[in-house]
């Protein structure tokens, strides 16, 4: 039997604000299946952020990156059958041959736990997946939260931002979150951060933390970079944490603005500013997803997710995380 | 016996290049020895780069602050005879009282070590004092350097560059130096620096950066900030890290330049960047300096101190750190 894939290629690399044209849907026909391998199916793809900068690595014609969950719809592997659910990094693409040793090798976690998964299937690519790890492994490695502590959180009712409140919240720290909308701000109320704002119709950054942060700021977990940075450090209290997940702000920024040199801050208050890639994690990924849907099953953790439907929509799905249309994780329905 | 002190008094806040008119010497009668103080003297007095930043921190009107090296001129105290050496932040004076309980307190190293200091007193305000410790801690503790790790250091020829260059090739580092003079560039070779640069004659740092680091830049040691911090984070590999230990360069600067904003960087290599000042450590001062005399001891650990002679020239002392007057320590003999 022969496949064909429909699968999303780089056509010329993104050049500001993503464009459809950019992107191309094309067919490739898949060879037959060797033993070992199986063939799985586009059930849940994700898009993210961390697309648009990334694909600057990669040549045009390139497929496009990224996790999906995958049902497997053929197999001549014995470690899975037909029916089965995965999940993976295939891309943007419809079906996939994979084969039976390559995911458990990067990161061991390519079939999906059936209790693990049981309410939403989709979390495998969310708040049990990787954006899951990114804000646990993120903010608890890097911030190192104690009790009492102030966090600044930004994109906070996104993905990462969203959990990354939370988790500090169940830590004792007070967290004040900024987000694009008044409805974004409602979400991140109601999940029990101390105050949020909508940086959009705030006014001035700096006064409205001063106000927000009586204490001083002692942990910052950075989705947006840019003014952001600078602006938060200079209000940062003596040996405060920084973790940098993102810089959404000036991924598609075609000219850099210029900001203020930021090192005589860290320096004067002793900061430590890390930045990180959630794969540095990965053997421990397992153990997080654990205590995050211990979290969920006990209402200490809350997840949104907004759903596109159609795999010939994801340039939809993608364009939306940079003009702020999600609430919670973006994921595709294919 | 009534002793009259001349110190040295901020009459107004530095703006720009610190000028002598900022400054007054002004006399002040001392009161009668109580129990358990003593009088002492300055012996070597020490000028550093941080007092230019530190003196916004206090009113016109208030003594220049630093570090000194005295003799205890007249005791009431059980514990200092007349004759000890102590080294203490007594700041820019000729003559101090000294509660003898006090100074344990702020690090417990106010008598001098008669072994430890017995090639050179001036030593206690340099190699083995703040700047030592400084070197030390915020190179090993920060940076944690490997075997075969490229480091780049700026100020190569001051007094916390030079130790740091030479500690890193006792750990197995590569080490590329930068320093402000001809003169300067040959004094850091000699202490065995594989590379040092007229950062004045070089040309583009970047270029200059790329061809001495083929394999990138693992440790960065911040004496300089501005436009260096940026241009070497770009260069840095995966997992860097980032010492911050000054940034002179900007210190005097009356309109600060823009530059680019860094924090995808320090996301994109995963870079972990931190400031410090040396007092987080002073508690393990102590064994610094034991491991630091050993060093020199066996010829692995050089240094330099620049000496101004005359309590009335420590401004010009204290200007040499921001002209490049300098190599090693900058030091006043009373």
């Amino acid at each position: 039997m022969s496949v064909k894939c429909r699968k999303w290629v780089l056509k010329s690399h993104f050049c500001g604000m993503p464009k459809r044209e950019d992107l191309d849907i094309v067919e490739e026909e898949l060879p037959p299946l060797k033993d070992g391998e199986f063939l799985c199916e586009a059930v849940w793809l994700s898009v993210d952020p961390y697309m648009r900068p990334y694909t600057k690595n990669f040549p045009p014609g390139s497929s496009m990156i990224g996790g999906q969950v995958a049902k497997v719809v053929e197999s001549r592997s014995s470690n899975y059958s037909v029916g089965d659910l995965v999940v993976g990094n295939y891309g943007w693409r419809t079906h996939t041959v994979v084969s039976d040793s390559v995911p458990e090798a990067a990161g061991g976690r390519s079939k999906l736990s059936p209790t693990l998964y049981k309410d939403r299937e989709s979390t495998a690519v969310g708040v049990l997946g990787m954006p899951g790890a990114t804000a646990y492994f993120g903010f608890l490695n890097l911030c190192t939260p104690k009790e009492g502590e102030t966090l600044v959180v930004n994109g906070a009712a996104g993905a990462v931002g969203s959990l990354v409140g939370q988790i500090a919240k169940i830590k004792g720290c007070r967290v004040v979150g900024f987000a694009g909308s008044d409805e974004k701000v409602e979400y991140v109320k109601g999940l029990g951060f101390d105050e949020a704002f909508n940086y959009k119709t705030m006014g001035s950054m700096s006064e409205t933390l001063k106000k927000a942060c009586p204490k001083g700021i002692d942990l910052f977990f950075d989705n947006v970079g840019g003014e952001w940075f600078e602006t938060v450090l200079a209000q940062m209290n003596t040996f405060g944490r920084v973790s940098i997940c993102g810089a959404i702000s000036q991924y598609n920024a075609e000219e850099k603005p210029k900001g203020n040199y930021v090192s005589q801050l860290i320096l004067g208050h002793q900061l430590k500013v890390e930045g990180f890639i959630v794969l540095r994690w990965i053997k421990e990924w397992p153990e997080c997803f654990k205590q995050m849907s211990q979290w969920i099953a006990e209402g200490k953790l809350k997840y949104e997710e907004t759903v596109t439907v159609g795999f010939d929509n994801m340039f939809d799905a993608f364009l939306g995380l940079f003009t702020g249309a999600n609430i919670g994780k973006a994921v595709v329905k294919a």
